[in-house]
């Protein structure tokens, strides 16, 4: 029985990635319905992050529900997933569950006012029940606020020329005179923490959150040069406070900051391609696959830079599987550069089309697609 | 040494057969630079059939050239090919070539007063040459003439009610009042014509050649049933001359009843593809191939009624070889019924794409779709 890995990542505007590997698998059992097929959904520790997982882990995994202060402070529903490993719990969390874009009030709020709280809040509730690993996505934050909110809820103290607490927003740091880490909660000490981003700024400077990735957020020209300047003096303090540097990391400024404050806390950069793998197991779905598919909304030579089609790519080769690429568009140019990494790159327009075309059709197109490719694959000549 | 056939028909607009097989080609080379790469590009005996067999056939056949009478009565240069076969040599003709929409000094004249007098003067010249063998591909004409001018060319005479000569065209039917088939060139008793078309329609009626294909040629809907009574009028006295039926056949509408003609002089209707896979020892190629490409401009649900990756894919499927189709664009709603003669069917578009794009695009990307889909059929499991 032919046995398929299905492991693409959402396509981004139309299909997540479960949904993507819905629309694989009905294509796949055209031509063989009896095929065995393992959907893998894949991330990248951005938006769809939670989803891929907990689809891909099924009963090990729950998808659980706290309220939370979003970036603006009104409180919110927020999920978060817990997988079972070995004797412990596993927390997923997707930063823009809680603190991002498309949470309509924290974009009406000022991003001077913003703060990453909630995610703090959530930290230190699964420490108190026993959470000691972290996966923590960074993609997609409204935040501006260089984890001060973060670090506050989890016991360091920001105060300003006298004494009196900050706010822990970008604003509030502004008058932040001193940083005292010494009430942070001690069970950070046993914690992993692993950061998912593939964002590899620093936090400050010209490459710094406030300049590339402010702007998208809302901070105004005018104001960038004063927000990095807080975040700059907020970092100084805040490292000598856990002597230790992040600031200059990188990743450091993902998320706003955010990435910078985990790091203080101990937290690693990691791929967030390779621990979703490794959370979904691809590695035990592709051992003895005879095939793989990938794919995601558009593919180019920047997928070779650790994008989850490519550790997909890499994880096969690694396990003797061709995988071949199934994308919303494949860029011409980069085919050559692609090539030696896929067993073919297909896109997914069957004629003329426009992006909204593909948009709307992407679920039928991508079963298309993946039978046409079956088809070719499993026709071989005569014996 | 994988052994690949290609026979694509051309891609109507962008690329003719031969430059299909070419980009084919220079896309398998990237992934099989040592391939035994068989070109065999098709064609359905429209414009293009020529072309496709010449380039196919090589060394055993001749492009020939000879001073015509277009449509008009313009002398012209007009192709065509000469193909030795055993002991003889088979003569190709593409009507196009010498009636055909494309010569500006036809379209000119009015359709009533076209004619194609220069097809019989071929068919003569290459009687004198010894040629028995024809295979007459009808697409692309400029006349409505019922095919008078051959059969005057040949000589069969027309006349009015005054014994005088009437010039073989709709507007000189008009006063046709007598057919004598005596004089017919005796040597085509001995030919064997074969007519290629993917027209069925007959010479007359709602169906027939004026009403269906006249508006194209410049037949005012005014002058349809004028033309329509002429061309039937000049049948029945034909019929009666030849002692034969043609006009209610299938195909006597064909090229503006050149169609009827042919068949009054005992040409029989072929499919055009299956003419040209013959010619172009299409069967001889796939034997020992592992694999075939063809493909088109566009394919949808027609192609299944004998276009040219059809009777491909019919070959090939005798021949134990499977056959991929790359097709400019490929309606998705036909999908499930192509799928079952093509080992995989591909489209051009590697992403949301103009159909200017496409054609623009075309070579690079038909190189690009072979490449991919050679890459996803050689990659298999590590063994």
């Amino acid at each position: 029985m032919t046995k398929i890995v299905l492991a693409p990542d959402s396509f981004k505007g139309s299909l997540s990635a479960p949904q993507a590997c819905a629309a694989l698998e009905a294509g796949l059992r055209r031509v063989w319905p009896d095929a065995d097929i393992r959907a893998r959904p894949m991330a990248d520790g951005g938006e769809g992050t939670l989803d891929a997982i907990l689809h891909a882990v099924g009963t090990d995994a729950t998808r659980a529900t706290m309220a939370l202060p979003g970036a603006s402070g009104t409180m919110r529903d927020a999920h978060y997933g817990l997988l079972r490993e070995g004797g412990g719990s596993v927390a997923v969390i997707e930063v823009a569950e809680i603190v991002g874009l498309t949470d309509a009030a924290a974009v009406r709020t000022d991003v001077g006012a913003r703060t990453t709280t909630g995610i703090g809040i959530l930290v230190r509730a699964l420490l108190d029940r026993g959470v000691r690993e972290f996966r923590i996505g960074l993609g997609g934050s409204s935040t501006n606020d260089g984890g001060a909110g973060l670090l506050r809820a989890l016991g360091v103290a920001l105060v300003d020329a006298n004494g009196a607490p900050v706010e822990p927003t970008v604003d509030g740091l502004a008058t932040l005179a001193a940083v005292d880490a010494s009430g942070v909660d001690p069970r950070l000490v046993d914690a992993r923490i692993a950061i998912l981003s593939d964002v590899n700024n620093p936090l400050c400077g010209t490459l710094g959150a406030t300049a590339v990735f402010g702007p998208q957020k809302g901070v105004t020209p005018q104001r960038i040069a004063a927000f990095d300047a807080t975040l700059a003096r907020f970092a100084a303090l805040a490292e000598q406070a856990f002597g230790r540097a992040a600031a200059g990391n990188p990743g450091s400024g993902a998320a706003g900051g955010l990435g910078f404050a985990l790091q203080l806390l101990g937290g690693t950069m990691a791929s967030g391609a390779e621990v979703v793998a490794d959370l979904v197991k691809l590695d035990a779905a592709l051992a003895d696959a005879d095939w793989a598919i990938t794919g995601e909304g558009r593919t180019d030579a920047q997928t070779l830079l650790d994008k989850a089609p490519f550790v997909v790519a890499r994880r096969a080769r690694r396990a003797g599987v061709p995988v071949t690429l199934v994308s919303g568009a494949v860029d011409a140019a980069s085919l050559a550069t692609l090539a030696g990494h896929f067993a073919g790159c297909f896109a997914l327009p069957p004629g003329p089309a426009t992006l909204d075309d593909c948009i709307g059709h992407a679920a039928d197109w991508l079963a298309d697609r993946a039978a046409e490719v079956a088809r070719a694959r499993s026709a071989l000549r005569r014996t």
